[in-house]
Parts: C-alpha cells; structure tokens; sequence
C-alpha cells in the first residue's frame, strides 16, 4: 500500500507529501485561476514517467558495466481536446551519453524497463500509447 | 502537446523540468540504490492525482460561493506485487473544510471532476480502479 496527503494551501496551490516523507507543490495555470508558482499535476505523470525508466536504464546500464556518464529524458505528451483530456500518447526519447557505450546495451536496458520494469509505464498504458526512441552520444 | 525533461543528476537522483518551467527533484529507495533524498517517481502518481482532482474540487466550490476553508485528500494505491508493478486499486477521500458546506454541492464537485475534469484521474484509470469518498467537517 502507497500513500499520499494532499493539501490545499491558497488559490490552486496545494502539496501533496508521500509514503517516502517528500513532498512536492502543485499549482494551476493562470488560465484557470492558479498562479503558476508551482509544477502543474497532470505534468507529473509524464516527471514521473521519465524519473521511473530513467532509474530502470541507469540502474541496469551499470549492472552491465556500460561507461555511462549522462542520461536525459525528452518526454513529450499528446493529450485529448476535448475533456477530461486524458494523454493520448506520451514519447520518450533517451539520450545515454558516455564514452564507448553499447548500444545494444542500451537498446535491452531500455526495452526491458519499458517492457518489464517501469511501473509508471505500466499503469499509464491503459489509457496512453508510450512510444520510445534512445540515441547514444559519443562523449 | 506538453513536454518535459528529466536528466540524471548522481546515483539515482533525477530531476525533472517540465513545460511550465517548475522542475521536481527524484530519488529512489535505498533499497534498490537510491539515497531517499526526494520523492519516488511513483509517488508522483498519488500526488499529481490529489493535486488535479483537488484543484477541480476547489474550483467547483467557489463557483458554487461554498464557504470552504480547507481541503485535504488522503489517497491510497495498492500496487501489484509483480512487475512491473502497476498501480492496481486506488482510493482517494477527501476531507472538505468549513462553517455550514453543503454536503450534496461537495458531492457533485468531486463527482464532476471524478467523471469528467480530471485528466490524471482518466490517465489512470485504464488500468488502474479509481474509487473515491468524501466527508465535511464543520469547523
């Protein structure tokens, strides 16, 4: 069982703190009455997507030994016009950088939290595509 | 379309930037080799769910001129013990605040934004059960 509080504090602003003791804050957008001092929520899912498989990637690349020195995640999120405007589709692009690193390496540790792993893929899935590309960088 | 970036900071700590320019740090478990200095990317899940549908609640409220003071959402997921461990049943109550609220006008706002405004909560509910109660408490 994973357990989270959320708060609200003033305007949209709210925090929400989890099971682990951390806690992060939320805000809406102008457009909707927030005042934009924080993240949004709907903009977690694809933070938490991209922190998910990017543990899964940088964890397994280094069971394998791979020279990694860097990892960044372009997430982009396609949502519905009309509401609740859920994702529709989410890409995620790894860019592994690092001196001689395999890419076939990277092609399994990326497929396998995708496909095995990443528990934020997983539950986002039902509902959205998640599509994914890597590319390695000579360092 | 909404982006966002995540780039691995030190073991495996990530931060994540996303389009409205907030950035929210990550960690992991110490039990799978994380140092415990942020939030789980899984959490993110709980949390953005509170803040998405609490910021719908508070909206619906005011619009309704409803003396609110507070709003707190105690959200609860069980995951599935396999991987990849999604998210399989989640339960948020929320606990609405204030000096004579109408219970019937909570009642609809979080069912509007439960069955309608939410996008998180429609993100997740392909796979995941999300179930929900609400309570007023007269300050």
């Amino acid at each position: 069982m994973s357990r989270a509080k959320v708060k609200f504090v003033d305007g949209l602003r709210f925090v929400g703190e989890a099971a682990s003791g951390h806690s992060v804050v939320m805000d809406g957008d102008p457009e909707v009455g927030g005042n934009d001092t924080a993240i949004r929520p709907s903009e977690l899912l694809l933070v938490g997507l991209g922190g998910c498989t990017g543990m899964d990637v940088i964890s397994i690349l280094r069971k394998k030994r791979q020279p990694v020195t860097g990892l960044e995640l372009s997430i982009k999120g396609e949502k519905a016009d009309t509401h609740p405007k859920r994702y529709t589709d989410v890409e995620v692009e790894f860019t592994v950088t690092g001196k001689g690193v395999d890419e076939e390496a990277v092609k399994k540790a990326v497929e396998l939290s995708m496909q095995r792993y990443c528990s934020v893929k997983a539950t986002l899935e039902g509902t959205t595509k998640v599509g994914w590309s890597y590319k390695v960088v000579e360092e």
